[in-house]
């Protein structure tokens, strides 16, 4: 092990570059956990932010529904109740209040009035985002919102501009903290689906209503903006499909690591000859894909693009700080924009490719079964996938209750023996499965379907 | 599991937006692997690229060496030896030569020309990076270089720009393909070195010389690329410590395993309050650290924010069409700027921190060692590392040579008994822990040391 590499002589910290143009003014639309958090680093970074802006950045006013409730580090002369004054009066609007009115309204007239708009509000623009870009791009002003999608974790950019030379097939997301963490304590606490909420609930990382997380709604705003971006295409929020995790118990968890993999609540956006399907589910991840190993709270999105083929981004999808990073550095674009000229890239122009229902989307099943324990069952189940052209990947064949199997306690044997059958599918459409299980489950000899999962990333 | 969602009708496939603009100029320097897919992109995709940049975008020539070899799907009319006459009429250049020069001439004739110019040439932007940046932004053109650093992964805009407000601290970096494959093979199929990189070469994923990737330099100019847009710091290459793979055995991987970490070449930035440091080197990292999940080609890149937290990215860091991908984005913003105005974000404004030798590195080690086999050993060995101020992490003991243990085979049991020491330290210098190796390596009880290993991500 050699010695060090030479020292090289240099002043500290000079502050970058010289800063060219007057201030930009910027104004703050609310003031929770990642508004303070701008303010602090707007405040902490403010001669980095300069330098590398060219100008300095000001911040004029934040926008509040009460004066009177603290701030912490937000000096209490730059709070107003008049959020609509305040947009008139800023080169560059930071939304954080969330929802979707006054954010819209605000936003409109904050574009109007020429200003850049930087904003987190997932909901908004998963739901009206294509009013919001029509009007920044015919006002010829930026909207940014990188902190939307997955919180700290660069991704709007990289899929708008890194990868604007190449053709996106397919996103897969783990872009909901609280669901992962819930799946990911399911797994390694042997936590079942209640208790794992409570104790997120506990840790701070699921609401005290849990619903937008484990029902899928947040995730398939997520799913619907993503989509929009990779492929040019509107994605009205009502035509995701959505799926929560509400009904993924620990016999589940614990057949997914048996048989190799792991349950992940998933945001996928897909891109086939047909069209585009956006869904959200949750779905059997292989151990050895780069998403299984995605625990805790954390985000990842899998890209899978022609050229560049498969990429991943992972990081802090929510969060006070990291959320205010994505937000800064959406600022600085926006604030270069200003000083220098040019603009982001614009979301008003599509491409328009139809969207395609969920039943049309080409996946793969693994089905649990309680069986009749008695020669030809297997057979029987096999000629019904047969009959619907799905073809069988593997089959596993268990006594109802083994050893370390957490099993299923309500199907408490009957006089009848009960065997567990697993079946994993080839790829077929989701419809095309869908009709076969409904006939599995009319066969007399199967007692129950107990589960079926859709694997991805296979 | 309910069925569709709503279909959307839409009509197929219109281009994206107007063309505003007339076309912009795209000259090729170099056309080999990745010269060749730029090309297919560029034709393949020009509709969707000509949308997204708001103009045509027109391949006006390729620079070659010899005309007569042939260029699959390359216009034989575009090509030509004179490089120096295409990029003076030019928009855009994509330099994709490599080496120092003639590239690095012929780019700053086109920046002086007014041309753009896009680069994956890392050999030259860490040896002369300072120079073209200065001389992009006196002439008010972007030089943008995605590909330089990790091929398709997204890696330069998100540090330049998603991250612009926020401070990074550290980043470790899979950067290298070629050895990470090779490492990779040593544990998952038990090959020696030697082997492993002959079946890299095999495959196509080591060249004939492997010693640019085995011996880091490759590794290094990427770690000196990545520092200086991390800190804003020029970093020389000659001052980033280097240290390749080629002492690494297939007991040193196996030990790894056994102690819960798996052996990657790094890629480190860091800054501290004393300054940055910069090496390359290879490294434990703990099996649950997502670098440690990364296998074969792949490559990855860890960063560690202060307000973002952790993030990651993945995916292929070498081959024609990733590269390319990469190439390509730069050229869409770079031709946007052209269109719209603007600039992309410069690099010739330094903060110029200290940079630290990698003797003044705070790091762990993990040394093994080959010793007497009789009481007292480790409390002398325990005495040296207290002695220099280095506290020990673990210490584990085992005879040299155990069941399943591919075992260090040069050194064959003498007379004296010989057991095996695995110490893994606590943080400290480098310098510190170097001095302790030694000291420990004049013990009497110590008959070799057998392996010394940094720790990294823990």
């Amino acid at each position: 092990m050699k010695g060090g590499a030479h020292k090289v002589a240099a002043p500290e910290g000079a502050p970058l570059g010289a800063v060219r143009g007057r201030a930009l003014r910027i104004a703050l639309l609310g003031c929770g956990v990642v508004g303070t958090q701008v303010v602090r680093l707007l405040t902490q970074q403010s001669e980095d932010l300069a330098a590398r802006v060219g100008a300095p950045l000001e911040l004029v006013g934040v926008a509040v529904r009460e004066l009177a409730a603290p701030r912490e580090g937000v000096d209490p002369a730059l709070l107003t109740t008049d959020a609509a004054a305040l947009v008139e009066r800023a080169d560059i609007v930071v939304e954080m209040m969330g929802g979707i009115e006054p954010a819209r309204a605000l936003m409109l007239r904050a574009i109007a009035a020429g200003a850049s708009v930087v904003t987190a509000n997932k909901a908004l623009l998963a739901e009206d985002g294509p009013t919001l870009y029509a009007a920044a791009d015919a006002a010829g002003v930026d909207l940014y919102f990188e902190a939307a999608v997955a919180g700290a974790i660069p991704l709007v950019r990289p899929v708008r501009e890194s990868l604007a030379g190449d053709r996106i097939r397919r996103i897969l997301g783990i872009v909901n903290g609280t669901t992962n963490y819930v799946l990911d304590q399911m797994v390694t606490e042997d936590l079942d689906f209640d208790r794992a909420v409570k104790q997120a609930q506990q840790l701070g990382y699921a609401e005290a209503d849990p619903t937008a997380d484990v029902e899928g709604f947040d995730a398939a705003a997520k799913a619907a903006i993503l989509a929009s971006l990779a492929f040019h295409t509107r994605v009205p929020l009502g035509s995701v499909y959505r799926e929560g995790i509400t009904a993924i118990t620990t016999d589940d968890v614990a057949w997914a690591a048996r048989t190799g993999h792991v349950v992940k609540l998933l945001a996928i956006a897909e891109r086939t000859d047909a069209g585009v399907s956006v869904r959200v589910h949750p779905a059997l991840v292989p151990v050895g894909h780069p998403l299984a190993g995605v625990h805790g709270a954390f985000n990842a999105v899998f890209i899978e693009a022609e050229a560049a083929g498969e990429l991943m981004f992972y990081g802090r999808g929510a969060g006070g700080a990291p959320t205010a990073s994505a937000v800064l550095g959406d600022v600085v674009s926006a604030a270069r924009h200003r000083v220098l000229g040019g603009r982001g890239p614009v979301e008003s122009s599509y491409a328009d490719l139809p969207l395609l229902p969920a039943s049309a989307a080409v996946t793969r099943y693994q089905m649990r079964l309680d069986v009749a324990d008695r020669p030809g069952v297997l057979a029987q189940v096999a000629a019904v996938l047969a009959g619907h052209g799905v073809s069988i990947e593997a089959v596993r064949q268990a006594p109802r209750s083994v050893a370390g199997d957490p099993g299923d306690h309500e199907a408490a044997p009957t006089a009848d023996a009960v065997a567990h059958l697993i079946i994993t599918t080839h790829e077929a459409t989701d419809a095309a499965l869908a009709a076969t299980v409904a006939a599995i489950a009319e066969l007399d000899s199967v007692h129950r379907v107990v589960s079926v999962l859709r694997v991805e990333g296979a």
